[in-house]
């Protein structure tokens, strides 16, 4: 339980409200800024505007995925307020809060570390982004559907890095039936996806192997489909780059060639807020609960 | 090879285009009706107007997926020329001429019957329906992301009826991670159910087994899906009904209750044209050859 | 329940263990004949010898797998006692008295028959046949991994027959990793195969379709494997033939080529007799409580 | 290619000579010690005696899968003749040779270390690792169809550890139908089991999860399956234990309940020699033209 537990939530997207909900049910205190449009009424949760005062009392403040914006600001798709993280509000953070959000840009990095508050970014978990991967994955699967005239079951799909995303693509694709390469760069990962039946080849060949594909899935964040590959690549095809901007695409050249590429960053929230929403809850309570076995509850 | 063969084809869908190319490729004599809009030139294929001429020279003629409508109109995307099969035209075609469509209306079924002409409706077959179970599930699964905030992955999904569908997309659902129950009626649909590890139980039994559901797809083609069974479901759960129309469920009641319920026909024409043109194509043609094989070339 | 039914059981193997099990719980009498040596303690269950009186009182009678031999013998692995099912036996057995067996031999067939005693055979039945397929898979496999100095994941596998057995084999073969080829003589099977993403061919062509396996398992009861096929077949490779004595293998010329060819008839009863006895005790149980309803208890 | 490369094979088992002859086919110069009895002849290979003016020729010397015991004695199934490494012999070989085995004893470590000679352990390679983690689980998948009366499809599996062994072994049992479960100790374990369908528990909790088992595969190199875990399994459930000697088995408490509990090392090279044999073969081909890439070929 988050007895006596004082979250305060800023901005945040549908993801959030599952966050929200289970930090109810385990009875943490919740204060919600940057919420007024929500309709949804979570019992004993109550909203309130930004402010030192409000910060002075939290335990743990949680950001939305993206955290702030590179001059500070928060988004809410819940509120048209606008919500900055001031010098002023981070400085009236009490020792040991502690701020949970999804992947931290500079701005908060620095704030965070200058003001010595404790920064937790959820997507590096190794936990998170396994779990992560499905929605991503299944996001990614829908896009294929929409965008080719094919049936992924029987097509030719190469994913590119056998990651934490990698591998659960790979799995989903090879679930639907679809012939699915994976390009590597470690020998264990080749051995990895032998074992899963999956074909394996070296990342330094990607240019031989890709005459016959009709979909690529990139998970790598390093520019790996390059124009000489997409080169070589049926005009058919379809690229769908998974890794974070700018992804791993010479998108302008495949756009000249006429080959689509899609950039599909943050497709957990986008297909699956709800889950995508159950796999940060879980994560932060969680470690919340293991920092008040270590610390006790004061 | 198909030379010799005239064939014609009337109307149609992005479909037909695959079926063209397979036929020109085998070097059938290709004639196409309602084409004018097309821009895709295959090699070897002309344009023509509906006529009794035209059609005294078929061997073999291609109608779309739904042959005709209900007064024998055939639709086409490539054309806004209007097509009907006139009792004239019927009776210009010559014994042996064999006309292919999905499913025929009544009204092709009388036209060919009263004129012998044989009549082939392909989406009766076993072979095609099991291959079109294949873009089927795609399209469904597709459906199932997009209309629901959760992952597929770790849903409850129950799956009626473990025909030709159903068997297709309760593998699917399997594949990418879903918990699967089937609705079946057979002992031997049971055994198998379990041996391929989806949960069976019996279709009289429904109303007790979706307390818990997330998704319902629907391959029984008798209303099955009841105003009893859907007062038993949860509000986030979500109807996908694949049978014809009008589908096995209680669309009005389900609206009432707040639940969503889609029903989704011609599928394999909307998520993967190409595909469900190739079924069609490969079909066809071996059937022809097969004719060939049988009578002789004339 | 089976309370006031009169159960005789007649010989067998440690599968009837499990049949005789789930009887007492379902409080049936029972009877045994023919397990004088079985230590195992049943609550409720009496042991008898082989009598008109007794079997007078018999409501169902439950014999081996294999029934009688060509001479009326039972089996029994539980007891030195000849057991023959003779004439007058026959005759005591009251009118509605059934019989279940797995297969009958013509001897049994000729009894039942004359005397107007219901014959049920399970293994004829779909859902038994298929509930069986499964530990007949495991022992194909498991003789598999002995009979190989290579692991069958990523193997080369040929399953002939797509039928309730030849589905699971294949499945099977496929869930462990192997590639899986399958020989059918239907269309819809060779579109079912592909849609689960085995390698179709037609048994036609089953000569060109070995020069580089390494195992096959066939399920077809005719011959199949001929001296012409296995004069295709690499040494190395083996041949796993499921299909009931004598098999589809021209096992003679095999030996002569040095290729090891092996017939397996009855594996459910050795590698899982508790899980293949279960699967007849549901079955006949569901059998008989079916009956009940149609005619009431008496 | 090999050429130039003077391989001395000192002893081992079948799996060498799948190693043998890769080296032969890639044109290596082959020299055997302690093959005697082997009849199979490979072109161009030459046996000898264990002596010191042969290993001054040698640029690579592979030892079987377990090395030297812990005086020093290579085994041979090939010979029966007694085949030691000693000083004189280590301190013959030339500076860059290098040994490549298994896993190494202290006695082979030593040896090595004092005469500045390189040694590769090959087993302790991830790719190797996860190669043989396929034969692995098919031995253990034969042994528990092998030592159980149900079939393992259906049945209830635990699966403690998810290293390189681990997964492969999950993977396989559900690839074939089972129920499982796995134990692991990491968040990112617990998140990858759950997106792969395994029903994953902390190993903490072992005890209170065994209440309805009937196989535990044990890949966790320590004492886990301890008396008091034992103590809560059903009579009926059987262990197969792979970590390497002693096991991570209480296997003399088992033993006390009545439990049967097997041990089961070096599985690749008993189920599938040829298969283990290739896995070697080229992993250390591989290395090698690496090294020589890096050095060039002097
Ligand atoms: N689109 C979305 O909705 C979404 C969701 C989740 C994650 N992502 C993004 O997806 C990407 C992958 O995330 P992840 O969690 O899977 O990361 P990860 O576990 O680190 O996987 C990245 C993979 O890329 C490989 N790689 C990195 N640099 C490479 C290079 N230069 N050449 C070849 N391979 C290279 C890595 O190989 P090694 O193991 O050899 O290093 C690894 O297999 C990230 O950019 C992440 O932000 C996007
Ligand atoms: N939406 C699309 O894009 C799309 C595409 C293809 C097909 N379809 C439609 O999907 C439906 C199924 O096609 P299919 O090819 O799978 O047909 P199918 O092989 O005949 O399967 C129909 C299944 O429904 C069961 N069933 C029929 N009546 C039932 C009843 N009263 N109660 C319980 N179960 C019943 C059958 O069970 P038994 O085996 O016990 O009879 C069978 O398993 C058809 O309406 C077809 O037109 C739609
Ligand atoms: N070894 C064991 O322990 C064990 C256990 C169970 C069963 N069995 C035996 O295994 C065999 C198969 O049993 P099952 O239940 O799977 O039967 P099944 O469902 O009838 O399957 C038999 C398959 O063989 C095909 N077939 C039959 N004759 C053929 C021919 N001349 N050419 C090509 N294909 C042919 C059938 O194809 P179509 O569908 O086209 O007719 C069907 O797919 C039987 O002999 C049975 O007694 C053995
Ligand atoms: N029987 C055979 O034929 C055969 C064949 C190959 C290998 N093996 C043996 O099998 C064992 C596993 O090999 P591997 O390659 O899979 O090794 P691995 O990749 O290191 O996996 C070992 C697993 O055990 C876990 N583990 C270790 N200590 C633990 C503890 N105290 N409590 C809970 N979990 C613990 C590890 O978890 P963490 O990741 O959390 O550390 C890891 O998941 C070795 O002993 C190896 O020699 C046997």
């Amino acid at each position: 339980m988050l007895t006596g537990i004082h979250a305060v939530f800023i901005g945040g997207d549908a993801r959030q409200l599952e966050v929200i909900q289970k930090f109810a049910e385990k009875d943490a205190t919740v204060t919600l800024i940057g919420f007024d449009n929500l309709q949804n009424q979570f019992s004993g949760v109550k909203k309130a505007s930004l402010s030192e005062e409000l910060l002075r009392e939290a335990d743990v403040i949680l950001l939305p995925a993206v955290g702030t914006d590179d001059n500070g600001k928060i988004d809410s798709i819940f509120s048209s307020e606008e919500l900055i993280l001031t010098e002023e509000l981070m400085r009236s953070m009490k020792k040991r809060c502690t701020i949970y959000t999804g992947m931290a840009k500079p701005y908060l990095k620095k704030m965070c570390h200058e003001h010595g508050v404790r920064l937790v970014e959820l997507f590096d978990r190794d936990d998170v982004a396994i779990y992560n991967s499905v929605p991503t994955a299944e996001g990614a699967l829908m896009l294929a559907i929409q965008n080719t005239d094919i049936t992924i079951h029987g097509s030719e799909c190469i994913v590119l890095g056998l990651g934490r995303t990698g591998i659960t693509m790979a799995r989903t694709l090879q679930g639907i039936g679809a012939k699915v390469k994976v390009g590597v760069r470690k020998k264990e990962h080749y051995a990895r996806a032998e074992e899963m039946r999956f074909n394996p080849f070296y990342v330094q060949d990607l240019a031989s192997e890709v005459s016959n594909v009709d979909l690529i899935f990139n998970t790598v964040p390093a520019m790996i489909v390059t124009a000489q590959v997409i080169s070589h690549m049926p005009h058919r095809s379809v690229i769908i780059d998974l890794a974070s901007r700018p992804g791993g695409t010479d998108f302008r050249f495949a756009e000249k060639r006429g080959i689509k590429a899609i950039l599909a960053p943050g497709l957990p929230g986008i297909v699956a807020p709800k889950s995508a929403g159950k796999i940060i809850a879980n994560c932060v309570i969680d470690l919340i609960m293991e920092d008040q076995e270590k610390w006790g509850n004061g």
